[in-house]
């Protein structure tokens, strides 16, 4: 039986405590908060601080909180036990509690009002030692299905690669919206597409799945397109163009 | 019962031609293509021929051939009927038939050997008048259900915002899968995270969707990912962290 103290209020601790406190297998003993009043509908279920003083003795401490108070707040932590984090940009490095650190890393957006399918989330674990691991391992298994094991240095490109792949995916979907808006064109027209362009690269490599004009060096396509276009979607039609018709790996 | 000619032998016609022959309101009576072998698996259960001047009477004409060839194809087609084509970038005013033109425009990508579902694909089409907008709306409705009216001039800026949300989309999935490989961290991590911003903008517009260091202007944040890319790789993250940035519509 694992015990888990949780440090945090926002959307990944929020997740974290009603999955834990729906487990058998996991004892959540205590959540903090700075600010007590984001965790006292918690007090009923689970004792709560906002006092790091007072943190109880626990196995596992999972820092859920924002990326510049990680530090802080693990310096903090005088208690025994390992000390993990959430964040997918933070080095295990940045924990500055004296004994052993961790990290648990979900990487999936988690917003607010949506339930979450545990089950789907990759967990990218990292930890110092080989029993560290495994309680992490198991902590996560607890809750999930898909353990990756990806250490700092790992965990910092591929936070990157997300970036590329869900902040900048987004905004040329939001380009597509713009450009169909202005054309009196439903945008949901587009959601097929959009689909299956995300599941086909599980099947196949995005490498293996690129189409369109620039893969075929289609300069004719090119030119009307560009003709089509505001400066600004211009210049992001052309240097995206021509990474793809370069074609090498960047 | 609408009587179809199908002139093509790719990924389109192909799709076209079996989704037919499996419905009970269409008749579709003969398939037309340049090279007869692509199309001599279907001499028992229909008509076909490579000669343009044999082709029957019919109510629609598909024409499912490369952009190029359309002009010239449908210039040779003499019999009455209505003829259309089915390209996302080629205006009706390219088709060069004497008689009545039209659109049947498919939104979706098509690969050979993957089963198509009519169902979620949308139809775009096009006519010159009230009466082949009914023919083409009955044709579509007989093999799929999403039908939308889009003339030429949407219908060239829908392909260009296609190209930005299913290439280009595609092309920053493959970055990446470039940057994963690079640190042997397996990409398929990023699965679920694609996988949910598709289908987050079935629900929320793309600009409410957008997150990230560059919608929070997180200036810090953007410094330590540009020190962990390739020079291309700075470029695209730079035009489009700045344009998320800048915020305006484009």
């Amino acid at each position: 039986m694992i015990r888990v103290v949780i440090l945090g209020a926002g959307n990944v601790a929020n997740h974290l405590i009603n999955t834990f406190l729906s487990k058998t297998e996991i004892r959540l003993i205590q959540v903090y908060a700075r600010n007590i009043k984001q965790i006292t509908h918690l007090k009923d279920s689970i004792s709560i601080t906002n006092n790091i003083e007072s943190i109880k003795e626990a196995d596992v401490y999972i820092i859920a909180v924002s990326d510049d108070a990680i530090s802080t707040i693990s310096s903090k932590i005088k208690t025994k036990g390992l000390v993990v984090h959430t964040s997918g940009s933070v080095s295990i490095n940045s924990l500055k509690n004296t004994g052993r650190k961790g990290v648990f890393y979900l990487l999936q957006s988690f917003s607010k009002d949506k339930k979450v399918n545990f089950d789907t989330i990759p967990f990218c674990l990292e930890a110092e030692n080989k029993s560290d691991s495994k309680i992490l391992e198991t902590l996560a298994l607890s809750i999930g299905k898909k353990i990756y094991f990806i250490n700092s240095e790992q965990r910092k490109h591929l936070h990157v690669a997300a970036v590329f792949v869900n902040n900048f995916v987004n905004y040329l979907y939001s380009i597509g919206s713009d450009i169909c808006d202005a054309y009196s064109v439903p945008f949901e027209i587009l959601h097929p597409l959009i689909e299956e362009t995300a599941l086909k690269i599980q099947k196949l490599s995005p490498q293996d799945a690129q189409t369109g004009p620039a893969k075929r060096n289609d300069t004719e396509t090119i030119k009307n397109h560009l003709d089509l276009l505001s400066n600004k979607q211009q210049e992001i039609y052309t240097i995206l163009t021509e990474s793809i018709i370069n074609g090498k790996k960047l």
